[in-house]
């Protein structure tokens, strides 16, 4: 019997996220994410998760409602579907990038979920697990990366968080150095773009002194001119593994690249398959980070793999906060992945609550046990769910904003985009 | 359970091939092929179809020996088997191109035949039509060019062949007419690179008189000088859908596109994937025709499909003389590739002998019903592949020769690669 959607349900959950700070502002209290749960008439269930921002919340709810009907190997035909009920409906992104990304389409970020909860069926259906259905594991364990952001020691009014503050090199040192111990990441990013970025470059020579030979990277958000990226490029020469988004746009981006050995790496410049031909033409990048949030989904995912291939470019892993659902499918994909060749990014040491049942998946040596049984190989436990989604209602919390959140503890805030 | 292959067989074939002319010289009367069949511990055959030229036999062999224990969906590790295998004996193609292709590399040729015999175990074991585990079939029906070429009544020795000479407009619009007849064709290819351009062009403005408004081509295999094919494309604007290689070389090509508004497609200078990246920075072509023979296999034919999507090229699919294992493969592949909005060549008319059981595969309007069964859902005919091996051994051909058989016909004949 061929399956068939019977039913779907899409869940929005919130979970306690630390004043992280970045390019735009700082994380609030609450991150918010949408689980989605794929049913079939032969009793199988589907995993799929994204951004839960109330403008998201409406794209996916209306899919989910034509869903009901479809063949889950029909991936085509749910492009088709997903366009189909959107209609018009998706100009800019809507969705949880905190004013750090510009998208042309919502197209992308919706189609995501239900194409990994469909792949996740058909895993289910066949007793193979996803990254066999993306072409079969090149890695049994995915190596990530350790994600170090400027940080206050608490939101304000609300009880300090174990990581405490980290406003200076020695902060992120300390922070550092709970990771690598706690996780075992082999690599370490510093989310940028928040102070001058020579106190920025006084943080990656801190940790480069303190990890010797450990590969590091910096990633302000575009907040620099390109004059002041070729300088930090040339300050910063042997010491990153590469830049990443130094200063914004495919124009900016190029005249960096032509003045630098220092790899570019971009999730700002190029996160949509329009942006890859101006991207090549004008030489602009040497490595792209996917996203299977942002570029539609695994199998589209293996198709921005095959052309950062093609076209002589690296592969790396972008992450937002997210669960254990999209950790799952982040490790099938990496797994299935051969020029994947850097450690993937993760927000996933930051928050200490999910909606999956715990032990699939642990951080071992700074790496992820790619998971053997059928489809992502992680399960909804819906007590956890429950829990999340009555966060998700109290919390108040209804869309990413990390500068509106700023504003109301430092109203004079500026968005630091191009400032240094 | 999980699925292993327990062995492999490789069985040459020949069938008898009419004397068709093209750049390099003539079909010799036997086509050769070779059929892969991947047999599992679990009692499944797979099959796949390659060209079946000596060299390549003798690279399919080892892999074949190779593959017993492998894992049907461990499709990034069959490309290290192969690669493994041939080690470094992969110079020169080895291939059925008749001295017309130069690639770099026989790895994607003898990949392809295993991949795809992969994915026929993997819909035979799901129950899934191949074209499902490409992402679902955006049509139902996948239309074919019919493929017109100059040729002679009868091989040297031979009795004549049903369809007689074509050697001029009048011939060329005959053997149209019993192509567009007998299978409905809705576009016609003629194979040049035999006369002199304004014959050539003269036999289009025949066919284009003859059958008002179908989609033409013309494909002399890069016969022509740059300069030659501007002045072709000058008379043809607005007669052929395409020019396809009117001469050799990205440069070559480059400098005609920028001189004409018609399309250029091609299957000569972009055929692997290293020449994307060149071509699409001189703009050189504007349609490629995918080859799931040249490119690697099915899943790689997707990839293609989606850079020529990304890159604003078209897609259209190229076709050598094949059987019916192959001819179901090309069916799949292009009715799950959405942008493949061209109809596809093929030579299946000019073959009276096939290896698969009748009564699948079959032209109506000038397309193929896309196969629902699982796997490719064509079956081996033992007695036929039995007959078309017989053959193969006794007919003294083991490699494609066009330029030595058209030798031994017309001693002083030279290649006519940008002899125009």
């Amino acid at each position: 019997m061929r399956s068939r959607v019977s039913r779907v349900e899409i869940t929005p959950v919130a979970f306690a996220d630390p004043p992280l700070l970045n390019v735009v502002g700082v994380h609030q209290p609450y991150a918010l994410r949408a689980i989605v749960e794929v049913h079939t008439d032969t009793g199988l269930v589907g995993l799929g998760e994204t951004y839960g921002d109330e403008a998201i919340l409406g794209r996916l709810r209306p899919v989910a409602a034509a869903l009901p009907g479809h063949d889950p190997y029909d991936l085509n035909g749910l492009r088709r579907l997903v366009a189909d009920v959107l209609g018009g409906d998706t100009g800019g992104a809507g969705a949880s990038y905190g004013g750090m990304l510009d998208l042309s389409s919502a197209f992308a970020g919706v189609h995501s979920p239900f194409e990994v909860a469909c792949l996740d069926l058909i895993g289910r259906e066949t007793d193979r697990p996803v990254s066999d259905l993306l072409g079969g594991a090149v890695r049994d364990r995915v190596p990530f990366s350790g994600y170090l952001f400027y940080k206050w020691a608490r939101h304000p009014g609300m009880a300090e968080d174990t990581w405490g503050e980290a406003l200076d090199p020695d902060g992120i040192v300390a922070q550092a150095k709970r990771m690598v111990d706690g996780w075992g990441f082999g690599s370490l990013k510093l989310k940028g773009g928040v102070f001058d970025p020579d106190q920025e470059c006084a943080a990656i020579e801190a940790l480069a002194e303190a990890f010797p030979g450990l590969p590091l990277r910096l990633d302000p958000n575009g907040a620099w001119t390109p004059e002041t990226s070729v300088r930090v490029a040339e300050r910063l020469a042997g010491v990153v593994e590469y830049l990443e988004d130094p200063t914004p746009g495919i124009d900016g981006m190029a005249y960096v690249a032509a003045r630098t050995d220092v790899p570019l790496a971009t999730n700002m410049c190029v996160i949509a398959f329009e942006h890859l031909k101006p991207a090549v033409a004008a030489d602009a990048v040497q490595i792209v980070l996917s996203d299977h949030h942002l570029w539609g989904g695994l199998r589209p995912s293996v198709q921005l793999a095959g052309i950062c291939d093609t076209f002589g470019m690296g592969l790396s892993m972008h992450s937002n906060s997210h669960l254990g659902v999209s950790l799952a499918a982040m490790v099938h994909l990496a797994a299935a992945t051969p020029n994947l060749t850097y450690a993937c990014d993760t927000h996933y040491p930051w928050k200490s609550e999910d909606v999956i049942a715990p032990g699939v998946l642990g951080f071992d040596g700074g790496a992820v046990e790619v998971p053997t049984g059928p489809g992502l190989g992680v399960e909804l436990d819906r007590d956890l769910l429950g829990t999340l989604h009555e966060q998700y209602l109290s919390c108040g919390v209804r869309r990413r904003e990390d500068t509106v959140y700023m504003r109301s503890i430092e109203p004079g805030f500026e968005v630091n985009t191009a400032r240094w």
